[in-house]
């Protein structure tokens, strides 16, 4: 019998059985006990150790579930074989694996002496009603709805689907039943989504510069991403027609980063090409469409298709909360049909309980009255914002302040470059963004030379804007 | 001049630039107005309809908005071009996009007659401390985080990252820092960027049968599926050496749906065959892992793995509430940096509120004493099921039952079919499930004659069982 010399440590810190089995996987593991070598049985090592039987059939039975050992009836406890394996240096893998220090992406000038960031991803969250949402949360939780803990559709709550497309029917002219709707965490998850609907190698148009995000999330897939012109209406439909594409992902109501809102006229056109092959679509991203200064709200590209060919997709991180993972997709017909073959097993991203509060949130006119507040707020940002940039008109063009959280500027003076202007403006503690960063093509020379500026204000506060601008006359004026 | 007699409603409940907007947007669209042609002046037709100018400034500015009408400097208003698209019939299309009656995907036996379910998916929540979240929520919230309502690390909060990492050290013996841990809404999710990682064109070893879900999920991916055989011990090893795959998808702990825990033998084997070469790695779903009923829990697979090959995926719907849509993943290094690389740019899909009450939940102890009193009730579930299958062990054997929340039986009457069986027991309102349902293999006759069934026990009560076992002795023995 192979000596079971265990010594076994009584102070209760571990018990007697975890401490038999423990050294008897080591011996295995270190190659003392040898595979097909037979343990004693349970009566002796017991006698053995002085402990109780049950506490030694506890042990092998441990070893016997795990696989170090198997139970030949009427033999006895054998050792099995256990595949040797050159123990790697998981510490050495470890430490690579930390993160490269601080991991600043956009660190091309020091933060330190940055006092007004005129980030385009921006949100003031000031007006959020935070009384209300507790209370809602609260009010749901209490209310003992114990079913909400169980998991709901995979394209998300009826209840909550129904309330979004009244939303979107009223506010954006979205034309679609609560059974077109998905909702998923995120946008990024719905692409996700969209890629398994729209199928392998697939083709998506996008402009130049667009958002990137997308961008990136579309390469990411078993994509090809063509890149489409565009002039002051939008995507170049001339220039689309002639690209192998399934889909055109577009951004109609305000195009990032241009802020071009597309018209009617090139909004007929994209539908007539999406029009003409079954397999064309339109990806409609609404991001930011809640904000509009002039006139009514343009309504949805989606709106306009008679014949089920936009992907609306819309977000309430933007107009609630980033935090609120809840975006929705309304898809067509034929997508829809899709989705119910390929994606419906996926489950649903957004828990019950946050579909409920979301749902009340809204269905109860809070949503709405947000909206209205944050609204007249980032109007009054964007109003300050065009009276002090006033005095660059002489040597800036401003376009797409009609709507959204950003606008951008237009150097005329063609000895700037982008990346000047935005040196001298963080040399005075302002921090402004080149639209480059959104251009899609490495070769972004050109477009430097067209120097124009993104200016987001929906993050700073009035008098941020007022101070920010004033060190952005001294840094160019 | 063209004819603007526009019948404007003083009542109020339009007001009247929206009204005078509409009318020419109609006539546009109606193509009575025309291309090219000149409106009125402002001044023109606000004399003529007897309204302010400004109100037909308001109007045309929203034409401009949307594209109907351009203006030209010195000249005027015109009608712009607007591509004409046939009106595809909506209606119809929506009509079509109507959910087939009632989906009844599990509707072979009617479900009238059915009293007692052993749904392998069946949760128990009866003692799930649900005034427990509600005042960690309600605290979270009163607290006034707003910065909780900020995005949060794409990978998932730092601070449930560590406390997860934490709890999947003591409990499953998983060796990892947060830095590896990828937060995710539910499991699907987690693999949809796991598709990313490996890249496409990927193959995954399954065995058969296996967890349908995830074979779905890999099907809808740029993925081929390799079948693999499995014995007493788990996938066949020998058999994956032959195949051209680049991960193997394994629940080492308790394999779904034949219950058998893999012994330390055959996960060296899998872990030597994965570190063979660098594009190799093990998937590891340690899905109900928390539920063992006899010695100590078996420690993960990650646990044994030295060289940085093993996926670790778990999720909190199963051991809290499928609402709870949180789940995560281990990944190795090599993987994660990978996911730095291509998948970073994912938003994070779980809201920071929700990720904040889970960590306090596990990190004050909740989580643990919720897990030791459901392993107890699940327990007492369990030893009554095996109580009842005494009078069956003659004609069934069981599998399965040291872990989980379902077993194993297998009829030892050669001239039973699982079919039968099922319908058998549905006769007496007791819905038992095939392990065909698993297969992942189109031929399944070979299997059904293997006369397999599982039975769930985690969402009926005792009493259930007891009933419900009784009316199985009738229709089977």
């Amino acid at each position: 019998m192979y000596d079971m010399a265990i010594e076994l440590n009584t102070d209760g810190a571990k018990c007697l059985y975890e401490q038999i089995y423990e050294h008897i996987r080591e011996e295995i593991k270190g190659g003392r006990l040898l595979s097909g070598e037979r343990l004693p049985s349970t009566r002796a090592l017991a006698e053995y150790l002085q402990v109780s039987r049950t506490t030694v059939d506890f042990a092998y039975g441990q070893l016997l579930s795990e696989g170090y050992i198997e139970a030949i009836p009427y033999k006895g406890y054998f050792v099995c074989r256990v595949e040797e394996l050159p123990e790697g240096n998981m510490a050495v893998l470890m430490a690579e694996n930390r993160l490269p220090e601080a991991e600043e992406e956009e660190s091309n000038f020091c933060n330190r002496n940055i006092c007004y960031d005129f980030s385009p991803n921006g949100l003031d969250m000031s007006l959020f009603p935070f009384g209300v949402w507790k209370k809602i949360t609260k009010n749901i939780l209490n209310d003992g709805n114990k079913e909400l803990f169980a998991l709901g559709e995979a394209q998300g709550d009826y209840d909550l689907r129904q309330t979004i497309s009244r939303y979107l029917h009223s506010a954006r002219g979205v034309k679609c039943t609560p059974e077109q709707i998905v909702v998923g965490a995120g946008n990024d998850y719905l692409l996700l989504l969209l890629e398994k609907m729209l199928g392998r190698h697939a083709g998506v148009a996008m402009e130049n510069p667009t958002y990137k995000r997308a961008y990136r999330i579309f390469r990411s897939f078993a994509y090809h991403v063509e890149i489409v012109g565009m002039d002051e209406n939008g995507m170049n439909v001339d220039e689309l027609q002639k690209k192998q594409v399934k889909a055109a992902y577009v951004m109609p109501s305000h195009q990032y980063p241009t802020g071009v809102t597309m018209p009617i006229g090139r909004r007929m056109e994209l539908l007539k090409w999406a029009a003409e092959e079954e397999e064309r679509f339109l990806i409609e991203d609404d991001y930011d469409s809640e904000f509009r200064y002039k006139g009514k709200p343009i309504p949805s590209l989606q709106g306009s298709d008679g014949n089920g060919k936009v992907i609306y997709i819309g977000t309430f991180s933007k107009a609630i909360a980033p935090a609120i993972r809840v975006s929705y997709m309304v898809l067509p017909p034929l997508l829809m049909r899709r989705y119910r073959e390929c994606c419906s097993f996926y489950a649903s991203t957004v828990s019950r309980i946050d579909q409920r509060i979301l749902n009340e949130f809204i269905r109860d006119g809070y949503f709405e009255r947000y909206l209205n507040k944050t609204r007249k707020l980032y109007r009054e940002k964007h109003d300050i914002l065009l009276q002090e940039l006033k005095p660059f008109r002489k040597k800036f063009q401003v376009s797409g302040e009609n709507a959204g959280l950003h606008l951008v500027l237009t150097s005329r003076d063609k000895k700037h470059t982008e990346e000047n202007l935005i040196g001298r403006a963080a040399e005075c503690g302002v921090k402004v963004y080149g639209m480059s960063d959104a251009l899609i093509e490495e070769d972004a020379q050109g477009f430097l030379a067209e120097r124009k500026l993104i200016l987001g204000y929906g993050g700073l506060k009035t008098e941020e804007i007022k101070d920010g601008m004033a060190k952005l006359k001294q840094a160019w004026l």
